[in-house]
């Protein structure tokens, strides 16, 4: 089943798809009593939102192999998932503008599986973490390259404004062996079967919830591939998560 | 004028105090149309929250020189403010119990004075940040500092449940020149006047939402002065901010 995030006439609301069609939903999809309530029509006002309500954004650095070999020569891929967290201010819509600050000279792509959280979790087994994973959805780890490395801490560096492009869509089928593909201006620039990563979505679940309670809504990102690099001034950066869709923001210098 | 977060019978209210009266708000305090609604009465059942609504909590690394000293013998107190965060499910009330997880063998705390914002701000200047810091509130910045330093990133080492202990007051007057003071058993183990500082909370706010956009409710820690250390099992931890309150937890070993 396939869930979006929709705005329209300053209203927000979750909806089923099915086909070609909409059906809005009376609560978000991960709660029990959601059911349909109406079919919807999409029409040139109609805005996906990032599909999740994160009370935090979780995200795991050197969780593919060939990326930690990429930035990090030498160094083998961390044994436990390696954390950090973006802001939810940092969330934006498919289809928003990623703002380049000018206090960075190199604001990178790094495609991800995004995970949304269906139940609260808290220290759960393996099999609970796994059930407490609603869906899954494309985004993108944007990160000023140059103040990640000079503050040591990630948070400056991956928390600007607009350094979470998330969406459209959330699918709760388990994209498994699926392919993750970045694009800018249309060219491939990272692709990787999802399992290469070193720690799968469920033991990063696992590992997140047995240090902070998860919440229904809030985001895991899962890790980037190899073929980071970065974006420009008029750039159109795509995630793809086969199976789910495209994720497509351009990119502005804010002066 | 000083605040609080209550919680009674399972509904939160803020109330706004006065001398040993206290009186039940409309709305956050920092809202324009908050105003007095009732008299309430305090009895055993009446528990405080932490004063503030994060959708984000923001804190600040190395920001009193002799704390740098103590931790990075060698190094200077950084330039800009160092950034990192904590997850909004590590808040603890003041009387919550500080949990230490079975995986760290060195839980330290860390006092320090919380800012809580008040308006909406987006690359403010100094003067707009100093306006819409709302007030002040005592604040522990629990840190498991072994995985701090074994995994380079603090988000683990910082973001443990219940490592964000605040309250329980939020005073709108600025502490100023004021000592925050942290006691473990009643012994001090921190004593600092809040001028010694490097960047002062006006600068470190203009900084935050330089980066990402600050909301109403959310919480800055501005750093921790020199004396951190260890907590036990059965530790009674204190953190004063002169003319504000204290904040008082107990600390356990989760098994």
């Amino acid at each position: 089943m396939k869930y979006a995030l929709l705005r329209l006439n300053n209203r927000d609301f979750w909806v089923r798809l099915e086909g070609d069609q909409a059906f809005e939903l009376s609560s978000a999809p991960w709660e029990s009593e959601a059911r349909d309530v109406r079919r919807v029509a999409f029409d040139s006002e109609t805005k996906f939102l990032p599909p999740c309500t994160p009370t935090k954004i979780v995200c795991v650095g050197k969780n593919y192999r060939e990326h930690v070999k990429e930035l990090h020569p030498g160094e083998e891929a961390p044994a436990e998932p390696l954390l950090f967290l973006k802001p939810p201010s940092a969330l934006l819509p498919p289809d928003g503008i990623i703002l380049m600050p000018p206090e960075s000279q190199r604001v990178d792509f790094e495609g991800e599986l995004g995970v949304v959280i269906g139940r609260k979790l808290s220290r759960p087994s393996l099999d609970e973490a796994r059930a407490g994973i609603f869906g899954y959805t494309p985004a993108n780890d944007v990160t000023a390259r140059d103040l990640q490395k000079k503050d040591g801490q990630w948070t400056r560096g991956k928390g600007f404004d607009t350094f979470c492009p998330v969406g459209p869509y959330l699918s709760t089928e388990d994209p498994g062996k699926g392919m993750i593909t970045t694009r800018v201006n249309g060219q491939v620039r990272q692709q990787s079967p999802l399992s290469l990563m070193v720690h799968s979505p469920a033991e990063i679940v696992r590992y997140v919830a047995g240090i902070m309670t998860l919440l229904p809504g809030d985001l895991i990102l899962t890790g980037t591939p190899e073929g980071v690099g970065p974006l420009g001034d008029g750039d159109v950066v795509e995630v793809e998560i086969e199976g789910i869709g495209v994720l497509r923001n351009s990119v502005k210098a804010r002066g």
